[in-house]
C-alpha cells in the first residue's frame, strides 16, 4: 500500500486508511534505530530540507536523524540565518527550494495554513512540522504510535488532553486523529485557553482536572506555549499549576494502567509533577523514540515507498 | 581540460577558456539533478567547509547540496555561532581551518577582498561566495550558463544591467563575464546608484530604463540591498519602482525572446513586477537551477575533476 | 586494548593506561585526514550528537569533521536555536536526545559539571567538549599528543602554563594531564587570575613570565577569556600584554627547542607576539590537526572499537 497524498499537512485531512498505513510503516522502522548500524539505503540521493522558522530542538532533530538512518542528504534552513533576513516571501524561498530538486521539504512555520501554500507552490512532498495554532500532524501520528503500541488499539479508549487548548496545534491534530481512530476525546483546561470552537470539534469539555482524567485510559498534559501568548490567560505559572498540574493523586482517579503523554518540553511542577513525569505511567520517551520511526516512515512513503 | 587555478575568486581574473571549461562541465552536472538518485560518488572522502560572515539561503545550500551530491562531507560555519564573537581574526581562522585539512572552503564576507586574503593565506581551494560589493563569481556564471543554455551562445548578445550598480557585485562580476564571452553590456538605474569608475569597465551607462532595455536580449534586474546600504539612494521605494520597476511594456521594447533575470531574493514590485518574474521571459528559477550544476562543476574541477 | 569508561568528562578522572590509548589511537587516525580520500568507515551508521551550549567554531568544527571522517552521521544543535529557549532543562533535553538513540553526545557548557550530569542521566557516551572553568579534556589530550609527537615523550619534561589559570578549564585539563604523564608544570600569570586552590594542585607558580619559562620545554599560552570574565582581572590589555605576553627574550630564556602553544583563538600582541605565533617554534596549528585525529580517536574507542 502506497500514500495518495503528495503532503501531509495535517490530520483533518488525513484517512483512516492512511494513518494506519503511516502507523504500520513507523513500526516496522523502530527496529532500525535500535541496531548496531542505525542506517538503511533507502532514501540514498534523496535530499531533505529542513525549513525552520520557529526555534526547535526535537523536532528538526528527529527529523534530521529520520532522513540520515534513511541515508538521504539532509539540508536545515533556520529564518535566523535566512534570506528571510532579507525579506524575501515564503513563497519566492519556496520556488527558489523548488529549483534545487530536493525531494521533501519539512516546514515549520509560526503561521497557520504556511505548510498548505507551500505545498501549493512545489511540486515536492511537503511535511508540516507545525504549522502556528493549527496543528502538527507528526506530533498526532506519533502519539497515536504509542498509545496503540501500549494499549494494542486505539478504538473504544477514554483520552483526556489538558492544558492550553486553545493554543495547542498538538491539541488539534490529537483531537482530529484520536476520534478518526475511534477514542473519546476530552479536553480540559481554564476557561481562558478553550477555543470557542471547541464544541464543534466534538469532544467533552471540562474545567476541572480531576473530572477530565476520571476513568480515562490516556492523559495527555499539553505545554504552557508561554513565548506564544499574547495575553495572559491565566493570573501565574503557580496559579495555574495549582489547577491543572498532573499528580499522583489524578493517576488515582484514572486508574492503574493510564497511560501519561507530554509533547515536551517540559515545564516540570507546571504542567505535571516531576514524579509522574519520570514515573513508570509516564510514556514521554517512548513518544520521542516513535517520533523518529513516524518521521522516517513519512520520508520513505512520501518519495514513493510501499508499506 | 583541467583548471589552472587553485581558487575562483573572481571573473575579472578568469580567462576565457577556464570560463568555458566550468560552463561545459555544469552542463554535464544538470543531469545528476534530476535523476531519481541524485548522487554520483566523485568527492565522497572530500571535505567543504561553507564559511558565511553573512546570512544567505540560497547560497549556501546551494553549494551545500552540490557538495552533498558529489559525496563530499559538508561543513558549515556561520559568523554568529562561531568563534568570531571571541574576536578571532580571519586569518586564524583560516589557518585553523586549513590545519583541519579540508579540500575546499567556500568563503562569503561583508569585506571586499577576503576570499584573496584567505585564498594566500590556506593551500586548499577557496571560492568567493560574494564579497563585499567587489564580486560574486558563482552567480555570475550560473547566469552565463543559463543566457547559454537559453540563447546557444553569449558572443553578440546585448545585455542590460538594471539597479544599484554601484553596490552590487552581482553586477560586477557579470560586467567582467559578459563582456569575456562577447556581449555588450548597458547598464542603467538612478545616478546615485553608478559607480565612478563605471566608463572604465567598457559599458553603456543609462538612466532610463526604457532606454536601456530597447533592443535588448537579456534583461538582469539587481536587488535592491537595503541591509547594505549607508545612506539613502533614492527618496523611497515606490520613488524607485516608478522609474526601474520591470513590467510588461519594458518587455515589449526589447522584443519576443527577451530573457529577464534576477539573482534574488526579489523585491516584488519593486525591481520587478510580479508577473513579469513569473512570467514566460523570466529565466529566474532556471538560474537556480543551473547554481547547483555550477557549484558542483567547480568543487569537482578544483578538487582535481577534468572536464 | 579498550577503554573501561563510558564518557570522557575530564583529565582527573583519567588513568594514565586510557590516556596513552588515546595518544596511540589518535596517532593512527592522523593519517586518515591526509589521504586523497579523507574517511573510513569505521562509524557508519553511528549518530553522533554535537550539543553546543556556548559559542565554538574550532571545538565543534574538529568534532564534525572527526565524526563524519569516520562516516558517522553528526548532528549540531547549537543553545541559540534549540528548545533551550523554550527553558527545558538540561536533564530534560538529555533525556529526549537519549531517547533518539544516539551513540555519543558532545557537549559544552557554560556550567562546571553540567557533563558528568548529562552522564549519569543517558546511558549512551558523553563527550565534555568544554564546562565552564572546569575541564577541557579533548584540549588537554591533543595537546599531550602534540608535546609527545614532537618531544618523544611527556615524562621529565618542564612546561610552562601562562595566563588566566583561573578562568581557564585548558589550564586545569593540562595540569592533570601533564604531571600524569610525568611532567612539571609551573604557571604564571597575574595574582587575580590565579586560583585560590593553585599549591594543592601540585604546581610551582610564578608571577613574572620570565621566571616561568626560564629553561622551559614547553609553552603553553591562555587565551584572555573576555567574556567570561565578570569582572576586571587587569588594568587593561595594554597592561597585560606589558607583562605577560610571549616574545622573542622569552623564548631565549627557555632554549633553542621549546614548543610553544596555544589553544586559540589568539589574541594576537596581547597573549603572544605575531612572530612567535607564526615563527619555527609555535605547534599551535599542529595542535588543530591533532585535535581533529584525537577526537575520532575518542569516538572511534567510545563506540567499543580497540586500540
Amino acid at each position: 500500500m502506497i500514500l495518495q497524498k503528495k503532503d501531509i499537512l495535517g490530520i483533518k485531512d488525513l484517512p483512516v486508511e492512511e494513518i494506519t498505513i503511516i502507523l504500520d510503516t513507523a513500526e516496522s522502522f523502530v527496529e532500525v534505530s535500535s541496531r548496531e548500524i542505525k542506517k538503511v539505503p533507502t532514501l540514498r540521493g534523496k535530499t531533505i530540507i529542513n525549513l525552520f522558522y520557529e526555534a526547535s530542538t526535537r523536532t528538526r532533530t528527529s527529523f534530521e536523524i529520520a532522513g540520515k538512518r534513511l541515508s538521504a542528504d539532509t539540508i536545515n534552513i533556520s529564518a535566523s540565518t535566512s534570506s528571510v533576513v532579507k525579506g524575501e516571501t515564503l513563497i519566492d524561498t519556496a520556488k527558489n527550494l523548488e529549483a534545487m530538486n530536493p525531494d521533501v521539504i519539512v516546514i515549520r512555520h509560526s503561521a497557520s495554513g504556511a505548510p498548505h501554500m507551500l505545498a501549493r507552490m512545489v511540486r515536492q512532498s511537503v511535511i508540516n512540522a507545525g504549522d502556528g495554532a493549527n496543528e502538527h500532524p507528526t506530533q498526532a501520528l506519533l502519539d497515536l504510535m504509542t498509545i496503540r503500541s501500549k494499549k494494542g488499539t486505539i478504538a473504544g479508549l477514554k483520552v483526556a488532553i489538558v492544558g492550553d487548548i486553545a493554543h495547542s496545534r498538538v491539541a488539534r491534530s490529537n483531537i482530529y486523529g484520536l476520534q478518526k481512530m475511534g477514542a473519546q476525546v476530552t479536553v480540559a483546561g481554564p476557561a481562558t485557553m478553550m477555543p470557542r470552537d471547541i464544541e464543534g470539534l466534538g469532544v467533552e469539555v471540562r474545567t476541572s482536572l480531576e473530572e477530565a482524567v476520571s476513568g480515562v485510559d490516556v492523559i495527555m498534559m499539553l505545554r504552557i506555549q508561554t513565548e506564544r501568548q499574547q495575553q495572559n490567560f491565566f493570573p501565574s505559572l503557580r496559579e495555574y499549576a495549582q489547577h491543572y498540574c498532573l499528580s499522583r493523586r489524578h493517576l488515582d482517579l484514572a486508574g492503574p494502567d493510564v497511560l501519561v503523554m507530554h509533547p515536551g518540553p517540559i515545564n516540570r511542577g507546571v504542567e505535571i509533577a516531576p514524579e509522574i513525569a519520570d514515573g513508570p505511567s509516564s510514556v514521554i520517551l517512548e513518544q520521542v523514540t516513535n517520533g523518529v520511526a513516524v518521521r522516517m516512515a513519512l520520508l520513505y512513503l512520501l518519495t514513493g515507498g510501499k508499506q
